[in-house]
């Protein structure tokens, strides 16, 4: 049994694996990690392997005392990925990513992936057919775009993520979520037209916290499954163990 | 002679017009204010009137001091403008985008207009053919989304505003890149194709400080006026007096 440990820029994600079978997943804030990582071992005692990426400010230091418990992996570009890396800077390539294009690498075999990460921020990865991480691109996700809106001027308030009405919206309210969530919806369809353009043979997985919000307004099909990272440094995990 | 002024989120800009001439056009900081206007008036002495739009956090106040020398027109929601307003709010309703659909209205009669103001924020504004407001959307402007990923993340830079090499970003930076500029010209061009769809008898007016790094990117066809909020201040000015 794994306990993989996902911590983004917001919040911490987590998930029991059995095998390849999620049992258990959690959602929790940052100031929670101990608390909640104690109660999830004390309920599932099998666990075997604790299996942590971090893009956020929580270090391994923290995670070293439940090394009494189980045994601790604590993902870094150190670790062995099923894909080449072919970033001009690897270091700096978020280790959320990199989990992210390891498992589109083991799950959609012989083919190009683009993985879109919807949370904090949205990310876009593309691992071509002969798996090769190639890079792609960061942005801002929607709550950032409340966020910023509410926060770098003098008179818009800070909303939460609703549905538009219209692309034209006809309050401030409404113009603000169509600016957001239109423009968010235009962007990912533009950037998955860009790689359609050039690309045959093409898988397209969506995940993060936004992925049930935008699979269904998004013009190209996806696929969207919200547990991919999670499910991820799982398989990440399992193929580490077998090629160390 | 005219003294146009706009407060924005950010900056202020200023122009003075000598009817539909721009004589000469002005960027500075909000703090600077007092020092640069009275610079301006020392230079154009037969400026008769201020004409002043401000969403910041400028108020009338600071422009009282200058109704010695010149006629004060700090514009708000009870001046009178060309088109009927349809927005549900109008009270919230930014008077720069008011001024904008203004000037579109003035500038381009009988057509449907979208004005697209890149700046802090990015705006988008509908007047259709019939001289109706309809409302429009909000978004982050190129500079917040960069300023938003580094500010919200644990370990992302803050970068300058830069061409991206590719729409597959192959170092930190260049995701970066390709992330805020290629998802934002997605995003225009995703709007605009949504109004191609809607509505014929269209001209598109792109405007603000990115204006000019956008207009060679966008695949719609646009007309570029970096200046389009000033001059429409003073054909706000100039319909104002005619219709008082």
């Amino acid at each position: 049994m794994v306990l993989t440990v996902d911590v983004g820029n917001t919040r911490i994600k987590a998930a029991v694996f059995e095998g390849s079978t999620v049992l258990e997943s959690f959602v929790f804030e940052k100031k929670e990690l101990e608390k909640k990582i104690k109660k999830i071992l004390k309920k599932f005692q099998n666990c075997s392997d604790l299996v942590v990426a971090s893009v956020g400010t929580i270090e391994k230091q923290s995670f070293l005392a439940f090394e009494k418990q189980l045994k601790l992996h604590f993902l870094s570009h150190e670790d062995v990925f099923p894909f080449v890396n072919k970033y001009a800077t690897p270091k700096t390539l978020g280790i959320d990513r990199m989990v992210l294009a390891a498992g589109a690498t083991l799950q959609y075999p012989n083919q190009n992936r683009l993985v879109i990460d919807a949370g904090t921020c949205i990310t876009y990865d593309f691992i071509d057919e002969n798996d090769q991480y190639l890079g792609g691109a960061i942005a801002p996700g929607l709550r950032l775009r409340y966020e910023s809106l509410h926060n770098f001027t003098a008179r818009l308030p800070l909303l939460d993520l609703e549905e538009p009405q219209s692309y034209i919206g006809n309050t401030t309210a409404q113009a603000i979520h169509s600016g957001v969530v239109n423009g968010f919806v235009y962007e990912i369809d533009g950037f998955i037209d860009e790689y359609r353009a050039n690309f045959s043979n093409f898988i397209i997985i969506l995940t993060g916290g936004d992925a049930d919000f935008l699979a269904k307004r998004l013009k190209n099909t996806i696929f969207a499954n919200s547990n991919f990272l999670l499910e991820s440094l799982n398989q990440t995990f399992q193929y580490k163990i077998n090629n160390d």
